[in-house]
């Protein structure tokens, strides 16, 4: 699983408990996924479709730095399977997994639509073509 | 299921796709469980410990003005599980739901707590004991 | 009065003596009679034209939850003339009350215009017909 | 009436219709009538007492730049009396008048106190002494 | 040095070490310069296209109260330069300098264009005319 | 130079006209030179000292992926300079360049403090000691 975005847990990401408060988690998970898939199916209409059970592990307080890791777990013909993992960079300490988060790629008219793409591909090898 | 909040999707709750952004929801419907939690267990801490799947049905619009439902499946020793579905509230169409959530009392010391409580309770039947 | 809308107070809600920005409770405030308005006068343009004076009884602190009712006070032609209060969802307690806030019905020039409604209707009744 | 605080309107700063959210408009004024009066009364223990009734004359767009106008009404024992204007900084059109706000200065323990201030200060003069 | 835009640092505005986030002063000054260069420029397409050194010379805690002050530096033929002061408004401390702001001068295609200024003006005096 | 943190430009990301907001930019990346900085120096007090100048090369539009690259310029005895880079990710093209950002490392009273440190190290490697 790659690791990419990196988040410092501020005041504004806290709930009351002095903790990370739940929905930001999630909210930064629902974005990674959103990006990785805009990235890889070359698509600007995604949409997350479905997720998976959610294990909240362990928490973060303020000061915290977390980073989020996301992995392709298949390829389908119009969606994209992802699992998400969200740890504390200094530790290594899982907070939260996602097994699986279906996104799905969308024609302009909003109707799922086939991507084509069977493998993670990266930008770098793209530019070289 | 009864639903009290009620969001008006704003320029702020938009994805870049200018339809309601999936993590603002996810934020809102773990913020309704929290709250709901809070006021059942009469304990201000209380954690997310688990989602159940979560299907995204449809989408909302700026403008839109959506209201969040939380029902109760079942109290535990120490958990509360909860369901929820959040759905437009001018067509009552379902916009996503989350079959079961499971929120966790704690202690001061931050360690699953028994909470005592059985059944649904009404703050208004409390207050005239 | 309904109480609906439930907030759940963090620290991104407080002022620096650590108790609810005044400014976010009348933001709150604005919004549910905001989208009050557009449920009962079934049209998304309605702006908020006057509110009387406010009264700050008490206050909230981080972790409290509260919830915002709204009632009508009178169906004008153009208007909609409601009442809101803001109170402890545990204690009761209020918090704040605004007595009159009126919100005008507007065409699709921005123009105020005769909404026909003279009565509080629910949404789930007008589903049936 | 002096006008020193601006604000850019900002896509984050619109309801749904796409002009200024009065919610947002609201939240700014108490900020400015807060810290107007912690200079005013050299205490950062200030809070919003009451609001007189609200005035929404004209709205604002996306892209218009407010300024935030403060004016002293009158200086009670333990309280300061003021008013408020936003306008339209290219136009000095009024967007929004408020003709009384009522802040109460507080003591460590949260009850009101004398404050002994009876007229405007500024700052400059008060540094020179 | 003119200072107009007052702010109240507020829990949201922190960093995890519970001073003020030096990303949110750069966001106020950066609103700050586009806002004055709008006014000056009479021109809503205004953009930031260079930033001299910045000095963060003392920091800022919850609940003081910040100014800030801009000053031209120079008209250019399509730019405009500015410098930008921050400073705490009991105190008058310096928090933060940026001693040149390079403000571009937009047509309606993104592409600079001449302003045709080379003094500052004041909105009052322009309405006069 | 590693490129981490990734960036969805979303409705509330955006100025007036539409574009990424230069503030918003400053902030991310503020913030992921301090948590850059708090992983190298181990420490998590850490202060924004001093940027050099910041070239706004391009722009970036709603929808848009960004990606924000960093890299170490030199370890001082008590602070540390880094350089960034904000690219877009599908294009490689740069938007912002900011060729020295120092951050000072500080000891509980806030003063600066001696971090040790003389090269970049990964969180893996430290893990496996």
């Amino acid at each position: 699983m790659r690791f990419h975005t990196r988040k410092w847990v501020k005041p504004e990401d806290l709930n009351p408990n002095q903790t990370l408060f739940g929905g930001k988690l999630l909210s930064w998970i629902d974005e990674e996924a959103a990006l990785y898939s805009i990235i890889q199916l070359e698509n600007e209409r995604v949409v997350t479709k479905h997720m998976s059970e959610i294990n909240f592990i362990s928490s973060a307080k303020q000061g915290d730095i977390v980073e989020i890791g996301i992995d392709v777990v298949k390829f389908g013909k119009t969606s994209l399977t992802l699992k998400c993992e969200v740890r504390n960079i200094m530790t290594k300490e899982t907070i939260i997994t996602v097994n699986s988060i279906t996104m799905v790629n969308l024609d302009s008219f909003g109707r799922p639509s086939i991507h084509g793409k069977t493998a993670i591909e990266f930008v770098k090898d793209r530019l070289k073509k």
